[in-house]
């Protein structure tokens, strides 16, 4: 006897999911069979609508409903400033520190030549041709993650822009907020010596 | 800035599945969106399907589109051995070994007085009453699991149905195949001895 045709359905859709394997999507499929009725409405709901209901931003590439999306339609946020990031994810994690007010640009995804992604596989066109109409941009913070093609990225960015005379400023490195020297990795301790700064 | 809606609202959903916490309902919503549109509207229509067209055999209590389920509705299987297991998903394991072509009944659940589960909770009146109904099952196999409330559980169904004369199997307990005794926790190496066979 096989899973009923219901059920095997909706295991091989679990399994679609990244990090979930057979096991996991079994146990999640025998899980929403006991689920209220209404909830499992609701997730089938909010697949569907996340999928159509929302797109990228044509300005910023963030994800909305709206286009252009809030934060590029905010006219009291800080116009000077833009913030590069990698993902989608990372805007949110900027937004979290409520310290920010400027604008943001989300490449979606790093250049990586072992993958063969280049410059015209990742939203660079779109935050030049955002510098180019916008001349009140004055400086562009690359906050792309901290790993070689991470910083790769950085660095090609940077190159592009700086002749047109905008600011491009890098995140910084070093020691993670309460983390221990003994455990800090070298490249991280030797970033951390070379930005020392007077106390 | 807060997720869009549609994100916010699949995060939520995604996070009412077991062991799935808010980091990876994140990932998996930003998975969502990058999938195929037909693979994700498949996915939500097999979180329905799956919630409504299942329901349980009145007969045995495992999961099934129709009613009596495929297995209690083949009489060309053996009608006179019934497996006890405590959920749906162990019916599979055992149909798995394709050398067993009895019945089975699932309980959905074990005694557990710490956790307020009684007999009137678990599917043990459906068994019961099946056993009078049908006087050609012979052997009642209790495969609830190898710990303390299957085994409670084993017990008092075992006592229930003994004095109608109806024989009363329990699993084997030993090493499982393929494991090595220097890991074998003590219970299952007693057990193992005590179980031993002549060869």
């Amino acid at each position: 006897m096989q899973y009923p045709e219901p059920i095997a359905k909706l295991i091989d859709s679990y399994m679609r999911l990244p990090g979930i394997g057979e096991k996991t999507a079994v146990r999640l499929a025998f899980f929403t069979i006991d689920m209220d009725k209404e909830d499992v409405s609701e997730f089938s709901k909010a697949l569907v609508s996340a999928k159509s209901d929302l797109h990228y931003c044509s300005l910023c590439g963030n994800i909305t409903e709206s286009d252009p999306c809030v934060i590029c339609a905010d006219k009291t946020r800080d116009q000077q400033q833009v913030i590069v990031v990698e993902q989608v994810k990372d805007v949110m994690a900027f937004e979290k520190l409520r310290d920010y007010h400027g604008l943001y640009h989300v490449l979606h995804g790093v250049l990586s030549p072992s993958e063969g992604i280049g410059p015209e596989d990742i939203n660079v066109k779109g935050l030049i041709r955002r510098l180019q109409a916008n001349p009140e941009i004055k400086e562009v913070i690359l906050a792309t993650n901290a790993t070689p093609e991470g910083e790769a990225t950085a660095m090609y960015i940077s190159r592009l822009i700086k002749p047109a005379g905008i600011k491009t400023t890098r995140l910084a490195h070093g020691l993670a907020v309460g983390s221990d020297i003994e455990y800090a990795d070298e490249m991280t301790l030797f970033k951390a010596v070379e930005g020392r700064q007077e106390i």
